[in-house]
């Protein structure tokens, strides 16, 4: 008799042990997801606005600490509840530190958190690439104080009126998916489609949808990885013994398993090809549908869900963009709206009473209760977060704005809202900017201490006085020398140039380099061509500035090559030859 | 005495719990390996292939639990065997979910399914950059539907006969790595090199071996610490009480970071320099070596296993790309195939009694048995594969075949196999195609609403009538600009033109941005450079329509540049002159 | 009664059990952490130099495991203690791996081991882009084998005199972060700044500061978030029970999240714009800031300690560069120093009695004690290290050198370090140099099989005799067809030629792709331009050397056009026309 009432106490106290840590694990893991999204997000749209979008992923974390720290965790877990509606705030993390960790709040803090923070950081994606900084610090600020917490609080605070009413959203398709995803969705709509995007004929009727490829798929597909393996943490940290958690991570491995190969094979046979980014988004998107039901459902409803999820999800990023004009970068409506709001319903359907949940689905056992509560929830949590997100995002239109001028759309969000010239300075169109003091000597813009060392050779001017000649001076240089070329041009009176990156190839020959053991030959070498037109400016002053600011003595100090140009236009004032090469642009 | 009974009670209840949960950690951390084989595969290859890559990855994670479910599973873990060698199938995970988690099986499952797909996943940078992808599915299907699961059997199962028999591979150095690395051998011979990889003279015979390096070693590098990180969880998962998992992580530290040692000096001193993407083979070949012998090892043999896995993979790499010519672009075979066998073997060689499995290695008991159950098990295991491998990779060749055209191939396979124009839209050399309605204004090719406007000063034309004149228009434009003036060209009759990007630099001066608080001068601006050659179209009407499309009236719409050219040839049909100019290429 | 012990003896085994294998657990995540400084410090710096900044992060990792097997950890966690200060060494862990696990040392050795590389990797950071790599090899080897075991020994080593003390620094701010810190410091003090970072005028003063942007923030942030999340880890492995691993992971969250609003804001302010890179930084010093203190702080002492890591990483980034001129590329001296000793000294200040470590911090109780002990710690921590290292770098810049020659450096590390052309072959200025064998025919360089059947146009030549004349040659060819024009070329004669990367647009329609979708026009396709002046080679000879080298037959073979050249100049001979042509450069 002791034995038996023992071996349940020993198997409660193992149980609960590893289960609270686990929990703590689990919220590391959904911390991880923050770094799924940055790549997601990043990857799939453009590189001049890559800093940027990094930027609103990690302030939704930093800036949701903040607010849930001072509002949002009290307003969703509290113990007292108002019209069983909102939570009383406290300050109690901050007041009474020790009375939290005793009261076991510390796990519940950082788990409830990690959560918030996903919900917020889902809408960074679809308004990405035009939205203004400031606006969305905001917005996140908003989400994560008390939109969430009241919502989620609803759905997980013990005393919320959904938990009270049966509702089942285990890991959040609704709570968090669905609401980032309506959120999102509202976002893309009141900040309009980039630039570029849908193309008016004169009826200002869309004729043309364009596609705006992201900058590196790569880091997408490891933004999904990361964040199919944070989802682990996600849907499983809050299971209560081996065979729930067990339970989860079939699910959780099932769903989006099909939903990918079902993206695949629907792509392959609509477009002709098996599209890659969609099934980066359907990997998500099964994600997505699985976890509201992730204890609740057996294997084969799993695979139901990732059926429809495949399908669902080429559906509305299609219906969004194509049909509807709505600029969605990353399909974050097609991933987290959709899903989220069919993962709910599906638990209504496919819920397994065998499954650790022990739920009703009507598709076992012909109930509709379950379905029907499932869908008062859904519409409940939507209906709360499209008013107050719609709401916000309408205050911050009409005050600060919500998107940037143009100007600053077209030049990209990283050099315009962070003075960051690029995410990527050795790879977009970039020189360094910078003066080597070769030799330690003291490199001074246009003069070089070693300049009256340079032999001349006298040689007749090339440019006959007379009608106006126009001369065209390609300047092949070592990269690092570019800058102090640029400076001594800007002193001769040379107001424009043309800058590009090219490969010297010489028959310089060296002992040879071995990558994995295979030589590798090196005889291309970076070098800068700067191609300067004149006119006014002696072609021979030009030249002999530059032969000065380039001499080092050294192999490779460049050659300059003369060419005549017939004519000249300058596009803005239409002047052509002599005057459009007369001022600034 | 009850004390004691409890104690063992309360002890291994705990365990129970506690292994139970991180056995599902370990799985996690499995499957977060698919990443780090992702990057490393991508990294190792160059940009054109990226998102093929990138997909084979996911696929083979994606189809390999599909199949895995439908038949693998059951196969590989079957409690009744036929021939006691082949499980007998069933469907309980999907006809009887309840009945399936009750008897323990979902963590099994999840854990064998990660394991399965490693397997597969292997393979894929072997034969990287030319194969088919839907010989690549079919293949990664064929794999997970029973090669692995029928091996993995023998070695997994209890009632595996390598098992009965004594044989020991912990982690799969001989269930996994070397299946993969066999099969990626295979692959690979198959598949025949790249293009360009190795060239022959006349007579046939390869005459020089180049060097394609991979176009990023960074993720490179990224998915190895990914890897090595996650084969804490692979190597670590199966765990049975807290001194074998810690000895576990030791040896599964040691290998790999002496290997890696070894690998640098020697790389060093046999090419002058240490050699990185080696190193970062050599960390993975130590881990695979360490693998089947994680829990049999001592610190001393783990060191044993990397100094000799350091050495293998270099010679094994080198040997196959220099005197085998087979081309293998991530050195799969190096690390998985040549480690994972080695590793089997280290395990007859090294296991010290007073490690966790307490197993006899030749050198510290003198016995050779263990030795002679590792050859047997590994020589099957190798056969099996091989056998059934290339019977699969035979009639997918004979059939839909394996490879790609040499158009696809050097057109890369993201083009061609999925539609992708780059997996780098931003860098490979691609131009934003996209119309920009500038100030809401609609942008139609050729026309803006504003052309009316410009002002154009009346200039004699350039041209002389008389003999064949040729003249290249050289524009410098806005990026956003140029698929407006592409297709007005080529409304007006350019064929061909030449675009490139360059910087404009001019002596515009605006406010300084900052990056790590310095400032930073932003005068160099991205452009876009078009060049374009004719005879018959005027020169004139060339200037005008690209002033008409350039022309917003701000700073730097461009300027357009004319020059003589004095021939023009074109290599495909021999034409020079007037008729090189006269149609589509 | 018997309840009231056995329950205890269940609450002990099972938490003992469970924080037995998350100590290990959390091992992998600090290993993982790696992952997150090699991504750090190879995106903060330049793209020339990734493969170098990566190999130094591998081996940091694996030269430490190596001398810490051998030597470290018997120093560090020894249980015999010379002068109560120095550990005996030993080497049980090679020679009696049953007793070493027996005495459950092997956890221990696993957890020291990778917080242990995690000291040496922070260095190599702040010394980036001009360390040569053998000196850094022995500065790791060094670092790993006493440096840092002694000191480590003494704050965790229970026989350790700070210990004794009542030091507390629960996951290393000061053992670890300080001390990787300072070293960081001397390191960048005795390497000197990067060329062009600091520009001095005639009298030697630095007159500018230069940005040197990173290559990839997009990766830097990455590795920020896979640091964060491996800091869970760092900090967390050494909890004792749920309450208190919950407390560590609300002070880690609560103190990087809010220094990072405080960095943002802060910059926003200061520069006019947030800076991305900041913040990425300010995460990091908000985790270093709050390490040695995480289990005796609570919620508000960790924002305090934020907002403190928020100012002071941008304070002590900006002294160095912009007053002290020390060039630490990657911030390592204001995020691991400054926070390093932060952190430490917090702890005296703002340690709650409530927190799960129960320490008084002066704030909560008054008493100076305890900070009197933690700048005890710190500065014993701190002159022991700087006396260790800067002998270490002293005698390394005596003997072998510390830096890169000036040419290497402006080549970058990738290169004349390792052999590697480039980390990134795709991208940085770079051409494939391959020859593909079309059509299975054999390419030899200048020759191919179907030469004869070029259809040869006759046509006068265009060079006249008489005065010499400079003409320029642009071929543009495909990419795949480079290497053989090359070595033609040479083989004619020609010793220098300039090659670019162009897009060549021509109106070829082809069946459309689909990106998520939407159709992608294809007609911009990858292109190389080779730019030839001669004047000795007769044209005619180019040309048709040209045209039998690209000649396939295909569409898409290229053109070449010629122009005229009025002059051309060698820069480092001055000579020009003729004689500027004739030789090798």
């Amino acid at each position: 008799m002791l034995t038996e009432e023992i071996t349940k106490l020993i198997q409660d106290t193992a149980s609960g042990e590893v289960f609270g840590v686990w929990f703590l694990i689990g919220a590391a893991l959904v911390f991880f997801m923050q770094a799924g999204f940055a790549m997601v997000e990043t990857g799939f749209t453009r590189a001049k606005n890559a800093g940027n979008i990094i930027m609103k992923n990690l302030m939704d974390f930093c800036i949701g600490t903040v607010v849930f720290v001072l509002l949002g965790f009290s307003l969703m877990m509290a113990e007292d509840y108002v019209l069983g509606f909102i939570g009383v705030p406290n300050l109690d993390i901050l007041t009474d530190f020790g009375g939290f960790l005793k009261g076991g709040n510390a796990p519940v803090f950082v788990f409830n958190l990690v959560f918030c923070a996903t919900a917020a950081t889902i809408v960074s994606g679809a308004m990405a690439e035009r939205t203004k900084f400031i606006s969305y610090c905001i917005y996140s600020g908003v989400i994560s104080l008390f939109v969430y917490p009241i919502e989620a609080g609803w759905v997980w605070n013990s005393n919320g009126w959904l938990v009270k009413l049966g509702f089942h959203d285990f890991a959040g398709s609704a709570a968090i998916h669905s609401v980032g995803g309506i959120t999102a969705l509202i976002g893309a709509i009141m900040v309009g489609p980039r630039l570029g995007k849908y193309i008016k004929d004169k009826a200002g009727k869309v004729n043309k949808v364009n596609a705006i490829p992201g900058h590196s798929i790569t880091l997408g597909a490891l933004g999904c990885f990361i964040l199919w393996f944070g989802w682990y943490g996600f849907n499983g940290a809050a299971a209560w013994d081996n065979e729930s958690l067990a339970s989860i991570f079939v699910t959780t491995t099932v769903a989006p398993a099909v939903a990918t190969c079902v993206t695949m094979i629907f792509t392959w046979l609509k477009n002709g090809k098996p599209d890659v980014s969609m099934c980066i988004n359907a990997s998500l998107a099964g994600l997505v549908g699985i976890t509201a039901g992730c204890d609740a459902l057996d294997a084969l409803g799993s695979a139901v869900v990732g059926v429809v999820s495949g399908f669902l999800v080429v559906f509305v990023v299609e219906l969004l963009d194509i049909k509807l004009h709505i600029d969605d970068p990353v399909g974050a409506v097609g991933v987290h709206l959709a899903n989220g709001v069919w993962g709910t319903i599906a638990v209504g359907l496919l819920a397994n009473p065998s499954a650790p949940a022990g739920l009703n689905g009507l598709f076992y056992t012909g109930s509709f209760k379950l379905l029907g509560i499932q869908l008062v929830g859904i519409t409940a949590i939507l209906a709360w977060t499209a008013a107050m997100m719609t709401g916000t995002f309408f205050v911050l239109k009409k005050t600060i704005g919500l998107r940037v001028s143009q100007e600053e759309e077209i030049k990209g969000l990283d050099r315009t809202e962070h003075g960051l010239p690029s995410a990527y300075a050795d790879f977009v169109p970039a020189v360094e900017s910078i003066n080597y003091g070769y030799d330690g000597a003291v490199a001074v813009s246009g003069e070089t201490p070693v300049a009256e060392a340079i032999p001349v050779k006298k040689v007749p001017a090339v440019v006959d006085s007379g009608a106006p000649k126009f001369t065209k001076i390609e300047i092949v240089c070592k990269e690092p020398r570019f800058e102090a070329l640029k400076n001594a041009m800007m002193e001769i009176g040379i107001t424009g140039m043309t800058v590009s990156h090219v490969l010297g190839c010489g028959v310089q020959k060296g002992q040879p380099e071995y990558y994995r053991g295979v030589p590798v030959e090196a005889n291309l070498l970076p070098k800068i061509q700067v191609d300067i037109v004149v006119s006014k400016v002696p072609v021979r002053t030009v030249i002999e500035t530059a032969k000065k600011v380039l001499y080092t003595g050294h192999i490779g100090d460049g050659k300059i090559f003369v060419y005549d140009v017939e004519n000249v236009v300058k596009v803005r004032t239409g002047e052509e030859g002599y005057d459009a090469l007369q001022d600034v642009e």
